[in-house]
């Protein structure tokens, strides 16, 4: 049987990913991995311990499709209470196998064949698949980029040990592009703050004028992908910063997804939340109970007692600091690299994004060392600092629809240890 | 928002599954649960100890999408060495949460829109949904039922304890109706064997006749689910009964479904397995990657750990004369039970079907007690066994395209505790 056997949708993604690519890249050269965004530090004791005694007296049996009652009151009272909105445990909330699987479920349970989806881009890679496999069309609007600062505009912003975030250097939404890419098929805008990959967070004017838009389009749902709600930097209030899932116009109809993973520094847990209207979620629980049944009932025991030991929210608020001071360090590292790069100051999440567009790239480094295919910028950036610094990034060009944007940029996870970052910054001195 | 927000793929399915519904039932009225087809003892020692001791150690990051080597090492040992075929770990095995999402993956790597999918009825009723999600359509085709017999009947094959199985007892592939039904279109056979919910194994002679016709349709693929295949009864080798995964003109267009969970009696721990060829498993880790990215580390390591302490089958050999003797049991109370019933004895799985042609069911059953809908007599009779009995089963026309067949039937788990069984052999007789 050939490859011909592999369905039409699957067969432009049958590659690995690009996370796969350079994380084996990384291993291969014995890189510095500043590529897959996952903490390379130990999850919480608490979690462990809790997956540890749950082994043993949890029942490991199927639990109802919608999630143990104990895992969605405690995550209805965490987010209820530190969103500040109001969840019923039994109506508008549901789990799901990390926010991946979240994603699946929202998208599967409310995108018709031909409905058009709009993401701001630089937008997690992931969406597009995931978005067509439903017969759906993502339409990427490339966000409109905030200043690039070089090197001595960065020193000029640092002060008191830390670079300062100006207004100027802060993505926003192009307007006039959103307005003249809705249309009658746009059934969904995907939200994801804080943003990975370039660590924009949705203020409070732009989600107004987002609501002030969408009046024209009532049928559109925000579906606001929160993966790092806990990671806004900054004044912005943790968990609490502008939200569409807690705006005034917005929320009725706006659907949260949440990884539990990416809370609690373990993506490996596989536990998400969406939180919205009934209406959603009663499609998002049919939807999961056909792609994943349910959850393993220990992860989902664990979790919940995860989050009532952190009900208070005081274990999120030490990590944000510790994960604010994890990008400035590395920033600091890039700064002072001998990268000829663009930097902007991240307002959020697991990552940063510098611009390319001034390192000169040895002519080999363009061709790919086993197909020997012609790559972008971007990728060809990713091989020579792979090649001549021994640390690895993400190139960006598939985070946008518009390649050319994209090839000019490359992401760097701070999710990591000091040591880590430590050492990425020596390697590129 | 309104519902119809929601999609039209999932608008049909929006209400509970089966099991939930009279899950839900036996609560309520406080029956003995022989519906939902979950083992009710504690699972094995060996495999909570292995994910609480995993708990402390193993990462809890992402995995590589495509599983951990070492899970993925221990499955193709001991799948090679127990079904008598040769599996590369690399190429030829993949795993995913469950053989649900398994499905999911394996529908989602071959089916195009308007591809068809055979299935032989009575069929696990979540193939539907699964296939139809993917633009494809299910077609049911009714299995030729073997003999019923009535009480008098059972009493005469009662020997040395159990009920003996006859020839025309035996389900059969209907040839003629397969022969009918096959066209250009058809792109997938699905063969669960042991079959849920009528305990049928595809014996050698059919599967070579399935060759046979198969001949004049080389792309047709066959989705063997092998979610009970640790559970064939009788004369049938545990694991190495005939099957299409290891048939010598078959095996190499099957994709073979198998559920970790089911395996080792522990339905909540949601890991799963697919092996076949390289040109369909290359499919299926890349749908996998999409739909859950990676599986939970812990419960990959604690699987592995658990598949090479029964790496030399014992523990399953033990398991089968269990199950096979809970099989037996249920049956004798059925047959020693008030209500009139017609049986079959079941080759294999969870499950055995009774006709229910003959139970005077009274009237009011007919209506559904809160929508008021008329009932099929299949689910009319479950509502009369709750409320008349305090035993809960599951009605069968959900498994058939045929509904009118279905409506005669209903399906008893016996995947529970002796006082779970004898409680409810108690109340029916
Ligand atoms: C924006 C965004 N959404 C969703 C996810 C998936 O999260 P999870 O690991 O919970 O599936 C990621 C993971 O990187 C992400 O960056
Ligand atoms: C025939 C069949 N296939 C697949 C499954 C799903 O198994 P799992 O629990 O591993 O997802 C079931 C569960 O009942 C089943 O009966």
């Amino acid at each position: 049987m050939q490859n011909s056997i592999i369905s039409d949708r699957l067969k432009p993604y049958l590659g690995p990913q690009i996370y796969t690519q350079f994380t084996q890249l990384a291993i291969q050269k014995e890189c510095v991995n500043l590529g897959q965004g996952f903490p390379n530090y130990p999850s919480p004791q608490f979690l462990r311990q809790a997956i540890s005694e749950e082994a043993l007296v949890e029942s490991l049996q199927y639990t109802s499709t919608s999630g143990l009652p104990r895992l969605l009151k405690s995550g209805a009272e965490f987010f209820s209470k530190h969103i500040g909105i109001s969840i019923d445990s039994e109506k508008e909330i549901s789990i799901g196998a990390g926010a991946q699987t979240i994603l699946v479920s929202v998208f599967q349970a409310i995108l018709n064949k031909g409905d058009e989806v709009i993401c701001f881009d630089p937008s997690f890679d992931v969406y597009k698949p995931m978005i067509e496999f439903q017969g759906a069309k993502q339409i990427g609007i490339a966000l409109k980029i905030g200043k690039w600062n070089n090197k001595e505009e960065m020193l000029r912003k640092f002060e008191n040990g830390i670079f300062r975030q100006d207004k100027e250097d802060i993505w926003k939404i192009d307007l006039d592009s959103l307005k003249y890419h809705l249309n009658d098929k746009t059934k969904m805008i995907i939200l994801n703050s804080p943003q990975n990959p370039n660590g924009k967070v949705y203020d409070q004017e732009e989600l107004d004028q987002l609501a002030d838009i969408l009046e024209n389009y009532p049928n559109v749902v925000i579906c606001e992908d929160a993966a790092y709600h806990h990671l806004p930097f900054g004044d912005y209030e943790i968990f609490n910063y502008p939200r569409s899932i807690s705006h005034k116009r917005l929320s009725k109809k706006t659907i949260c997804v949440i990884s539990a993973g990416k809370m609690f520094s373990a993506t490996g847990l596989r536990v998400g939340f969406a939180i919205g209207p009934e209406s959603i979620i009663k499609g998002v629980k049919a939807a999961q109970t056909y792609h994943l049944f349910c959850l393993n009932p220990i992860m989902q025991a664990a979790t919940a007692k995860s989050l009532e030991l952190c009900m208070d929210g005081q274990y999120f608020k030490e990590k944000r600091i510790f994960y604010e001071k994890q990008a400035q360090t590395l920033l600091k590292g890039l700064v002072e690299s001998r990268l000829n790069l663009n930097y902007m100051v991240p307002s959020g999440g697991y990552f940063l994004l510098t611009d390319i567009s001034n390192v000169e790239i040895p002519e080999q480094y363009f061709i790919h060392p086993d197909t020997k295919e012609t790559l972008s910028r971007d990728f060809a950036f990713v091989y020579y600092l792979a090649n001549e610094f021994g640390v690895v990034c993400i190139p960006m060009s598939p985070y946008y629809s518009d390649k050319r944007i994209g090839e000019k940029l490359v992401r760097w996870a701070f999710c990591k240890t000091d040591e880590t970052i430590q050492e990425a910054c020596r390697r590129l001195k």
